[in-house]
């Protein structure tokens, strides 16, 4: 059983004819125009070489056939996940290609995530997407290195596979931006203390912003739980430098941010804007007043890997050249309730 | 290219083997013991015969290829499509399957369903797994009819798909009776006005238990939007009635019900005991004090489609029989820290 198959290339060149032929025949690919003569011919000469195709490796091709496989971490706790499947999906219709889900594990493990890569290459995946959450650099699995392949929220260790990220350090210093624009000067931010890249990425703009304005931010930034509860305990630490507006690393925050501000009687946005980020339904809308915040790109990613996929599978993209440098989606500010001038104080 | 093709059945009788030696030789499954000499008489007879496999309708069978593909609405919006996925998923894993998601459209239309469906089959699925959020009773598209296939979170009309759905009814009784055992007797109830299954699930069995249990309900059910802005405004018409338990709908009326408490100078849960119902992250542990809510087995009711399905797919369920009486799940209490016995009150 493990000899060595004679290829299509063989049987063409016994049969007179293309390996296209010889593949439509033997796959049985309908409306191609091959005549009955020639298909004989070619069975024939499949016959006489002992042509027997692997099975174990080729399968259905239907018209709308070539598949990419999406794995993605953390579906199952956040809507992130979701809408970068969304987006993926939605090119991938546009595109006629088909998207199959592959994974959700909460709690990676890169060993598991090689072997269902794997499984799914042997289904004849065109290409792999692998989106990610918690890393912002990762040494890719084997074999997705030999397909074509994207990856969403990280890149990779030796920068040979395309990747898009949120731009958060730009969407940080938009919310500053956006402050100065309104008139704050004493802008706070409630950081968080978690190790993934969101958190440096967020306080570093939030940083070059306040630099760029020519603003302090010495006891103005504050560290805590990336949750409610870390937010009311950072937010009241901050109330203590009055600042006029806080930033906060994410809405959870906010959330928590909101009961310091209100056990200090404080009204917002009158005494206090605040800012979140991560429009995370359905926090912004459930506040009131309605959160300002800044949402992740997370549809416009899937839809990016899907489309930069489809281009490097047909040839009309360079991956290595995308590959070089990684692609960062704008994350755009989302205006509600809670922002508003600050009111003439002494301490500005 | 479209005669009727020779089946195994023929090679079987024209070699004098069984079917599955047939099967094992022409399909080159590997770890199976057909000696080269039968294996070569099985050949010759498939050749004399003109046998040719459909490869149109057959593809890649690995060891674990029992594929079945999970239809499901909501995806991007709220984590339950995420949990029902990974519930999906682990018992897939468990039963040697390989899951795969076929589409995640916010709106679905019943034509889109029906085609991505036939995709799928297309691709060979073994099962189909069709789950919904919005519909108690569907009309399932016709070819979900034709293959094994399960149903999360809806019957059929036809009665002819074995279903599994949550117990809302059950659920909401399961307040009631939790809050009675803390010694509540006035118990209002926040409803939703949404024109869904568990706005009727929820509300009849906040009735069933209060009837049970002796108790009034007249003034004490008021209907909103099911948001924390609805839940904020049934709340301050509830509030007028003095309960001193409230039930809210859903977790995001019951951000608004805090709102409309701490408005009014009431502490949760000293002056009002406070349940909701959908655990949906962030918001009960994101609220303080952290809400008492009731969890949808969605992870469950995941599994066990997978679980179901493979039963019928190998014939050891009757699907008729599941179909006929469709599977209410549990939908467990989770207590935090919301609820408390009611303070001594002349208006009890």
């Amino acid at each position: 059983m493990s000899e060595k198959t004679v290829g299509i290339k063989a049987v063409a060149a016994h049969a007179g004819v293309s390996q296209t032929t010889v593949s439509h025949v033997l796959n049985e690919t309908p409306h191609t125009r091959v005549s009955e003569e020639t298909a004989a011919r070619v069975r024939a000469a499949a016959e006489e070489l002992g042509y027997r195709p692997n099975r174990l490796a080729r399968g259905l091709r239907t018209q709308a056939s070539d598949m990419i496989g999406l794995l993605t971490e953390e579906i199952a706790t956040t809507p992130h996940a979701g809408r970068i499947i969304l987006g993926a999906q939605e090119e991938a219709s546009r595109r006629n290609l088909t998207l199959a889900i592959i994974n959700s594990e909460l709690n990676p493990d890169p060993e598991m995530d090689a072997s269902q890569i794997q499984a799914f290459l042997d289904r004849q995946a065109d290409g792999i997407i692998y989106a990610t959450v918690y890393h912002d650099v990762i040494e890719a699995p084997e074999n997705l290195l030999v397909r074509p392949a994207a990856l969403i929220g990280a890149r990779d260790v030796a920068g040979s596979i395309p990747a898009v990220l949120p731009d958060e350090r730009a969407g940080a210093a938009s919310v500053v931006d956006m402050l100065v624009a309104r008139g704050h000067r004493r802008i706070a931010f409630a950081a968080s203390a978690d190790d993934v890249p969101a958190t440096r990425g967020r306080l570093q703009g939030y940083l070059d912003a306040m630099t760029r304005a020519g603003l302090r931010t010495d006891g103005l930034v504050v560290e805590g739980g990336s949750d409610a509860r870390g937010g009311y305990a950072a937010t009241l630490a901050l109330l203590d430098r009055e600042p006029t507006a806080l930033f906060c690393y994410n809405d959870r925050m906010a959330m928590g941010a909101y009961r310091a501000a209100a056990d200090r009687g404080l009204r917002i946005p009158d005494d206090l804007s605040v800012v979140g980020f991560d429009d995370q339904a359905p926090i912004p809308e459930s506040l009131f007043p309605a959160l300002t915040t800044v949402a992740l790109p997370h549809y416009e990613m899937g839809a990016w890997a899907v489309a930069t996929l489809a281009d490097v599978i047909h040839g009309t993209r360079d991956a290595a050249l995308l590959a070089a440098y990684p692609t960062a989606l704008h994350c755009p500010l989302v205006e509600r309730d809670s922002v508003a001038p600050p009111l003439d104080r002494a301490a500005a």
